[in-house]
């Protein structure tokens, strides 16, 4: 295990059996919550650091269970003395609900149906319901304010939410290859993604569990056209170019070119390991997201609430959510005179950018995380907090200047 | 019916009963073709120009059938005083074979299995074995030197093969929208969409027609996958933007945004009207072209042999073939210092901009063809051509400086 490692880990359980308002009205009655901690919150828990995944991701995102060999989603940015120190900070991953990997989601018994599996009648959720939850579960460990929240792509919508709908809980709030909103564009990708699980026979008006099958061919559809939008273009040359797998033209329609091969295999694994319910919930919180819609279309007056620092973080090959877009964050939060940051990292990548180590990337994001600060705020905000430790004093001093 | 409408017009089939050898080495015994002819052609068939069609193009290039308000797919560009002007060009399109458009192709007679529907024993055709064919024709309407022969997108590639393959042949040729050979991007869409076809249940290892159904989920599938990236960002953006049919959401899986349901309605309609294997076969085409290919992938080399003079094409918000994929054709082409223009067209419209009559890419294009000039090679090239007529002097002078 390398030294850098936050080593063996284990998720856990987190149950809520109060009732849940979503955003579209409905109730979830109860829900649990898969999780996963790395380091060690500290007396007066100023150091919590909340991790938002994207599409497929979930709460294991550093470290690794026994007995496997794979680290968690974003392991090259957490750990000791990595860019998220867990040395220094208290890591917190979940999985958000409607998801796939233990929380209460498609897959999870319906207690208002004799537990069968929610399937198609688990309630679309929204990124302000993932956040109300993440809030829910801050007040549960004992976090009143969050030193950072953090997350790319689809998990910096939710970080960018949270600085809106909660400014008085989290000090640093940094979106990664983010975007305000969908652009038609990114929803005709997403709908093409669906229709492709809705049509295939295997979905059953979204009942296939209880038919023991899934649709497969639809998850490795939706996964292959995502893929795509995840790469550059210039990733893909670089690592396929025009490849050919055996050297010669088939003229058939098995593998001819590399890049067709690795699409397959990767669309291949994902159906086996995703929920086809969780993938359809995933894009539609997508395409609802856009906190702007309920202020004119004027994403600077939807962000007038928050109070945290910004760090905006976009790469040059990114064209799922391209430089412009987080520049739409970062013009509305100018104008507002809010404290922000900005990189545009270039990285051929695309997409994909954010999951990589890319030197100036998780090195900006080091600085700004800076270190825990300790709080001003008062009890009232923490009022779950453990009692206050002994503090020190150059160490807070140091810190309350980097992490202004 | 405007008086630069080529009018009223029928498509007619020209048979071939000698055997085809394909690129594959595959035999076809014999073929035919539907084609259509716009203009009359001059008396020392001078004047013809010839369309290649795109992936799901075919004959029907411009003007009306009888009983029908639906013009011809190029009708923008072909016309009395349009950019190919019938006035004084013979313009000649055709569907290729492999097409579903009345030609030779999956859902024609197998002689050599009862006569029932090629289906998925089709072969693969490729790029050059079109203009082969499309040679053929030519020699049986007379014509042995083209004035221009023109395309967009995949028409282009067979402008471009024209060019190495028969360079005495055509004068002119104009490559609109196109790229020496696809990228892994391209070729990764072309398999998402191949992918949905191939796992549809009802695609019957391609034997559909003999169960009295289609794969018409797949074609669905693929066609809105296509047809994203025949779009730039920008055209759907101004089209459709964020638009909800509803003006609200719904929370479900119903047509929420506008784009949604022209893409939906795009797929539906596309499915009625094209052929899955056919589907297959273009994208196919697509992915093997490559003319630098035996040429230890030096594109200049590859297009030596051409003489004709080069008209190139592109659309500043291509993003399929963009236009730095037409400049790789237009370096080649200086390197080997072969005549060559080209302008990249401020428009909006993405890799669709080729099928709209953009003043600047049209005036272009009417100027790049100039006038008929005569032929000056004898008689060899075009022995099956009818006797030579007279020619207007005056006329032949002007056009010689002009088509130069």
């Amino acid at each position: 295990m390398a030294a850098d490692s936050v080593g063996i880990v284990a998720p856990r359980l987190e149950s809520f059996e109060d009732p849940l308002i979503l955003e579209t009205g409905r109730i979830l009655p109860r829900f649990d919550l898969m999780i996963e901690t790395y380091g060690t919150l500290n007396a007066d828990a100023s150091n919590a650091i909340l991790i938002c995944h994207a599409l497929s991701g979930h709460h294991h995102a550093a470290g690794y269970y026994a007995g496997e060999t794979k680290a968690g989603w974003w392991d090259s940015c957490i750990g000791p003395n990595k860019a998220i120190d867990t040395n220094l900070f208290f890591v917190v991953a979940l999985n958000n609900i409607g998801g796939c990997n233990g929380s209460t989601g498609p897959t999870s018994p319906n207690p208002e149906n004799d537990n069968k599996p929610y399937g198609p009648d688990f309630p679309l959720v929204t990124v302000r319901d993932w956040v109300n939850v993440q809030a829910r579960l801050a007040d549960r460990l004992g976090i009143g304010i969050w030193h950072a929240v953090v997350g790319g792509s689809l998990g910096g919508m939710q970080a960018l939410q949270w600085a809106v709908d909660y400014p008085q809980r989290l000090k640093n709030c940094a979106i990664i290859a983010s975007t305000p909103k969908l652009s038609a564009q990114n929803i005709a990708f997403n709908e093409v993604a669906r229709q492709s699980i809705l049509s295939d026979p295997d979905f059953h008006a979204g009942r296939y569990l209880e038919q023991q099958t899934f649709p497969k061919r639809g998850l490795i559809l939706a996964r292959m056209v995502g893929h795509i939008t995840y790469l550059s273009e210039e990733a893909m040359k670089e690592k396929f170019g025009r490849d050919l797998k055996s050297g010669n033209f088939l003229y058939g329609y098995d593998v001819e070119f590399q890049v067709e091969s690795y699409l397959r295999y990767q669309g291949e694994q994902f159906s086996r390991n995703f929920d086809a319910n969780t993938y359809l919930i995933m894009t539609k919180a997508l395409d609802y997201f856009d906190p702007a819609r309920d202020h004119d279309s004027k994403l600077n007056q939807a962000l007038a609430p928050a109070t945290c620092r910004f760090l905006i973080v976009s790469f040059t090959t990114d064209w799922r959510f391209a430089p412009s877009r987080s520049q739409e964050i970062v013009d509305a939060l100018i104008t507002n005179r809010q404290p922000v940051s900005y990189i545009d990292v270039d990285a051929p990548q695309g997409h994909d950018s954010f999951l990589f180590p890319i030197p100036r990337y998780v090195n900006t994001l080091r600085g700004f995380l800076g270190q825990p600060s300790g709080h001003n705020l008062g009890q009232n905000v923490t009022k779950n907090a453990p009692e206050l430790g002994t503090i020190d004093q150059n160490q807070t001093a140091t810190v309350a200047g980097a992490a202004r």
